[in-house]
């Protein structure tokens, strides 16, 4: 049994794309704009992983996540015809930090939080997981943003920093996702793992919501992760 | 009015030395051991500042304050005829994740979470104010130990990096302690203050309980500071 749960959070703990799609839709409605906000909220997502591997690489600087979505928002917009929301910048990186969670997500993290340490370890930077914890509701004992380490994951700092300053050896330790290459990493430095199935994470059902390895929990919610994480 | 409210925690939000010698005194009975139990507290904490001052020094490199406990008290122990403590020393630096709050602690930052971030913004490590938040039941959205930014109050440092992590400008950002000279640190950098004075930290009142400067709040509880932070 592990002394303290780690959660990642865009698609274990929220809805990223329903959530993103229908705030992109709200704004745009008030400036007259019609668009494909799904696949607005797909493209700006698609640029995550290699905003952050370039920063991974070294090729620039970290930079906090609300950054990164500033800058790939920007270059987006003027080609699905969206280009008058550029002065809507800061509202637009806003919406990340007010995601939805999934419907089991908060009672799930209340349950867990009364025998288990429960933390974020994401990729998103504190500030932005403190607004989002508060807009839905996921009572955490404190927050692992990226720029306490100043490393995205997978890269091993961001792991290895929460467990350090848990004071916990990564085997006490357990990392809780819906991705399979986010587990794999912290099994690789040995930290227990639960993969929690989200199979609405990106749009229709895909292979992504099965797990790809025998990690030591596999479930569909946060209540059910609760349940099986004490025994 | 602050974005976020940060909080020193020993002497601020929770009783250190009338839990510590509490603490102590259940261990020595159970070893049958009698001593003068608030002579020990007091010379304990007194180790604090030197042994932090020597990190900040650069005299030794950066030890997390549990550690720090431990030297302190197996040097101690002796002079106060409780050398066969020595053994529980693990069970003694864990009298600091378990201290009692202040009575007014709890109510109040259930009341200031409403409408502002908190965070505790102390020299203790990660991991004894995580404790120590479900112990005394403070409730914040994140924490921020000395651990974090490798530095111990009053540097520079720990507060502009909570600051940071708060993506926050320090003059959007709030301290609160019943120290002055962490108020005097805060605001050289920017922050605004906020004095709780807390006459019974060191046991019979004295001076240390009065404002030393013209703080932007002054009060004697956090409910009160709630009240009155929102202003």
């Amino acid at each position: 049994m592990p002394a303290a749960v780690l959660f990642d959070v865009f698609g274990t703990l929220v809805d990223w794309r329903g959530s993103v799609a229908a705030a992109l839709k709200d704004i745009g409605a008030q400036a007259g704009i019609e668009a494909d906000w799904f696949g607005l909220t797909d493209a700006w997502r698609g640029r995550y992983r290699p905003a952050m591997d370039a920063v991974r690489r070294g090729e620039r600087p970290f930079a906090i996540l609300d950054e990164l979505h500033r800058t790939a928002i920007l270059d987006l917009l003027p080609a699905y015809g969206a280009q008058a929301l550029a002065p809507n910048a800061d509202e637009l990186v806003d919406i990340w930090h007010r995601l939805n969670p999934w419907p089991d997500s908060a009672a799930g993290l209340r349950q867990l939080n009364r025998t288990h340490i429960t933390a974020p370890l994401s990729n998103g930077n504190v500030a932005l997981l403190v607004d989002l914890a508060r807009h839905a509701d996921l009572t955490f004992d404190t927050i692992f943003g990226a720029d306490i380490s100043g490393h995205y994951k997978p890269d091993p700092e961001t792991y290895l920093t929460a467990c350090r300053l848990l004071n916990q050896p990564p085997h006490n330790v357990m990392l809780a996702a819906a991705h399979n290459d986010d587990l794999a990493a912290a099994r690789a430095l040995g930290l227990q793992t639960a993969f929690i199935s989200r199979p609405h994470e990106y749009g229709p059902r895909d292979h992504r919501a099965d797990p790809a390895a025998d990690w030591d929990i596999v479930c569909t919610s946060v209540i059910e992760l609760a349940g099986l994480v004490g025994r």
